[in-house]
């Protein structure tokens, strides 16, 4: 059990609101979603492409979303049972990347004032993360960006890993992320694709989703940051706020080899020619540019977390509503016992609410 | 500087013998090794199908193979500038994984046989780790896993990540494991194949081969032992030894979140039918059947490793020849003082040596 006084702070924790999801019962083509002919039985999001198989019965394809995916209400109740005053919330993926360039700009903007308006119901519990139309044109995204000041909840955007579509180290991308530093708006880096089916072979589907969920995953944004930061990003845009989800993927683990590669490839003579390579370390940019969320199931990756950015700049999530209780009528979920194990739960206040309080400025609930 | 009376051992070290040379040089399909017309010239090693382009010039062409590559007097010299006391050599990817199954006995016998005459002239200054002949059938590997305790030297057998073509986790190599562990032989598993180019997009070019090195190759070893792991491997061969180069991949970072995915999915009903799942945890296995070198070039990771295993389960490790001096005439090499570092050099005779003293069950150096 914790203090009362102290503030915790959920900064991974995602919803499908309402216009989101009547924008995926629109559509017939991944991702969409599913009436069963049960109605009390939750609809099923065909979110991957192997999901969308005829061959398997409805009732099993894709994925279950349930009221916990979408009701405020089932959030609130969430946070009330595992003691968290705000939560930052995010639309999960795969956010509006599937939208066409023309329907782009207005879906943001719907859901966007959604976010907002569900916010402002609950001050101070709830604040949010706003989603781009990456699939328009980078001046789209950014007339996107320079409007969210306009919200008051907003307090940063969720991305996926593909940017306009060629990834992360896209130079198309450079608008934008001028008007992200500019705008000093936090950039909230998620996975959602993986990687290739062919690396977990072809006994993958014996094991459920374990591989891309637990490598896949992680790995994908840690390929995607890296990316970033090798096609000189941050040398061009130095006050870039990037908070990685899951810990960084294994940007923490993984830092050391990254900048002793960097080292070793500049050496090579056949590489020197054409290269444009960052011109601060990996880890430095890591200490200076980024966050790092604690949902990484473990208190030895927190540690090391803790160790690459340091422990002003670690924040407690929980990843709701997925990983949900293992057994029915579970008060407390097995995943945020995890995850709060992990921080030292009830001793780190900055983890646990004052890092995420400060960088995202926030305030305190209202009329509690 | 070190004790004299300290024992240091390297466990990641590699070698291309004499006679692996001449099959490389006799090959004109990749892997081969392609001679300059400029005989000063280190020949050009050809080992990713990448390399095979005939648009690059052959003195830019795939890797160079310098003497640091074959020649022993190199491997003693860089030993003794590094306080190295005895190294377990081992063969450079990509091993005898290309070879037709009727050629990979004969080629495993015949690079055993070499590096155990190589060790034999430097009694407890070197031993090795053998080669399989993986394309083969599984009878033929199994009889070089019984073959190998007539040697003196060999301590284990270095491992790439396909297996017999399928992964580690096919059944087709059961009795492969039953052999391993009948004979209790230490597994080094090593990467080589890395992941997909697709997942380093269309500018990976221009940054060497920093993305597959730093994150394809940690990447690659992750995913084979997790596949390994879920396959029950270590369920039906319970004494199996695996000794995880690079600490581990990303396996200490991503260890909870393993444990995490795997609860969560046996959850979901319709995972549950078809499951052979592995009975205990991903934590449990790797505390009891794992052990880590030390490569990662970072105190933080190494102490994650530590953490995830214990600290007399890890182990240094340079990765010679790869990896060398940034500068020219450097006397101790960037890569290696890293990874000193990243132990706590000096203090840690355990990790420094002992471990693998003990673990390979080697003697000390006769006739200093």
């Amino acid at each position: 059990m914790t203090d009362k006084d102290l503030t915790i702070v959920d900064v991974h924790t995602h919803i499908y609101p309402p216009a989101y999801l009547s924008l995926l019962r629109s559509r017939t083509t991944v991702p969409y979603l599913l009436d069963l002919p049960d109605k009390s039985a939750p609809p099923r999001l065909i979110i991957l492409p192997s999901d969308d198989d005829s061959s398997i019965p409805p009732e099993s394809r894709g994925r279950p979303v349930d009221a916990s995916y979408s009701s405020i209400a089932e959030k609130l109740d969430f946070m009330k049972k595992h003691e968290i005053t705000t939560s930052v919330i995010s639309l999960a993926n795969p956010w509006l990347d599937f939208l066409s360039p023309e329907d782009g700009p207005r879906w943001a903007r719907t859901i966007n004032d959604e976010l907002e308006r569900i916010c402002s119901e609950h001050r101070g519990k709830l604040y949010a993360f706003a989603t781009l139309p990456l699939s328009a044109s980078p001046d789209d995204v950014v007339a996107e960006i320079h409007r969210l000041p306009s919200y008051t909840y907003i307090k940063g955007v969720i991305l996926g890993t593909t940017g306009l579509g060629n990834g992360l180290d896209d130079p198309n991308l450079d608008s934008i992320w001028a008007a992200l530093e500019q705008r000093q708006t936090l950039i909230f880096l998620h996975p959602h694709y993986g990687l290739p089916a062919s690396v977990y072979g072809p006994r993958a589907h014996e094991y459920g989703h374990v591989l891309p969920l637990s490598l896949g995953f992680p790995m994908e944004i840690t390929i995607a940051f890296t990316r970033m930061f090798l096609a000189g990003v941050f040398d061009r845009h130095p006050r870039l706020k990037i908070l990685i989800a899951h810990a960084g993927g294994t940007v923490p683990f993984l830092a050391g080899r990254i900048d002793s590669c960097v080292q070793h490839e500049r050496h090579f003579p056949e590489l020197e020619t054409g290269k444009r390579g960052p011109r601060r370390g990996f880890g430095e940019v890591v200490k200076t540019n980024v966050w790092l969320d604690a949902v990484v199931y473990s208190e030895t990756s927190v540690e090391a977390a803790v160790a690459l950015v340091g422990r002003e700049k670690v924040m407690f999530g929980t990843d709701h509503p997925f990983f949900p209780p293992l057994e029915e009528g579970k008060e407390e979920w097995e995943s945020v016992q995890t995850n709060k194990a992990a921080i030292r739960w009830g001793q780190d206040r900055l983890i646990m609410g004052d890092n995420a309080m400060k960088l995202l400025g926030l305030e305190a609930p209202v009329g509690e």
